[in-house]
């Protein structure tokens, strides 16, 4: 382990690091329990220790930051109340994490099929909770009347814009990351604007 | 090998489709060539006269559904002047394509970054030669006057949303399909149109 930025974190948040960045670059499937060991730098019985399963550690990965952009959702709308400045918002902070935490963000929205049954719907759940808030604000904007009525084959469409760009967006390129966020806006707002 | 539709096959054609299923559904770094041998009915010397490796069997599947997707385009290119019916039956055949041929699709959609790097080059060019099509619809079309000038990021964006699909489109539901296609193709209008 010479990655010295994960010499701060707790076994339990470096194991989901190291974790996030192997299923990032291999796939889930592919990613054995030793694999995590040797680059969490802990024998298999500490990794157990810490971990219940390998699915275990996905399934903390995209609750944990599946629920986080939750929260961040659930702030924006309290915080802004114009329905565009909501979706601005929210799409904003939906490029940032996903350039900031790629690893993390590339298994949230790759591996969902990755789940057994019971554990998909959890993570399934903590989807549609995020989601909800993008529902809630492009609801608020029709009974406004600025939006045109609210389609569910439409967010998923500018959902899918946002959650794809996981495969190219770069870390740590500010700028292209701005200009990411402000296209998409622009094509979210001409998409729901009422005529 | 219970899959009567695979009897009509050749060989070749019927390894690179199990491998699809196998690598959509797993993953292709968790799927070995054992699997590639059970799930296609072939013993690893009889595997292995018709694939060079599980790499190449990869680069075939990305490499002729990306070019038949380039071919189509080529030809609603030809066959299509007006640029806004140019990007209706762009839009409209990949989504067909996604929902008909699901697990090639998601190949050709999430393991670009699988490949060792002179493939990805290789199979980086078909997808780009394909998007050129886009391209050529949005130039013309600000060429006419009727769309705003031409945007890399902003085609990024509204590619990721067709692209982003494979996840949750459902094959023989054409009524969730033809809705889909009429929803992204009205985005993408309402994202490129002049004011």
């Amino acid at each position: 382990m010479t990655d010295t930025s994960l010499t701060q974190l707790s076994s339990k948040e470096r194991i989901a690091k190291v974790a996030a960045k192997l299923f990032a670059e291999r796939g889930y499937h592919a990613v054995g329990v030793n694999d995590l060991c040797e680059a969490a730098g802990l024998s298999r019985g500490a990794l157990y220790h810490h971990i219940q399963s390998k699915e275990h550690v996905l399934e903390e990965i995209c609750s944990s930051y599946m629920s986080q952009l939750g929260v961040l959702a659930r702030r924006t709308l309290e915080q802004e109340s114009d329905p565009q400045a909501q979706l601005r918002k929210l799409g904003f902070d939906l490029i940032d994490i996903i350039a900031r935490h790629k690893a993390e963000l590339t298994v949230c929205f790759r591996e969902i099929q990755s789940f057994t049954a019971e554990r998909r719907e959890k993570i399934l759940a903590f989807h549609a909770a995020y989601e909800s808030a993008w529902v809630h604000a492009l609801k608020a904007g029709h009974a406004a009347g600025s939006f045109r009525p609210y389609s569910k084959t439409r967010l998923k469409g500018l959902l899918g814009m946002y959650y794809y760009s996981y495969i190219w967006i770069r870390p740590n390129h500010p700028e292209m990351i701005r200009e990411t966020a402000d296209t998409f806006h622009d094509i979210v707002l001409q998409a729901v604007l009422a005529n």
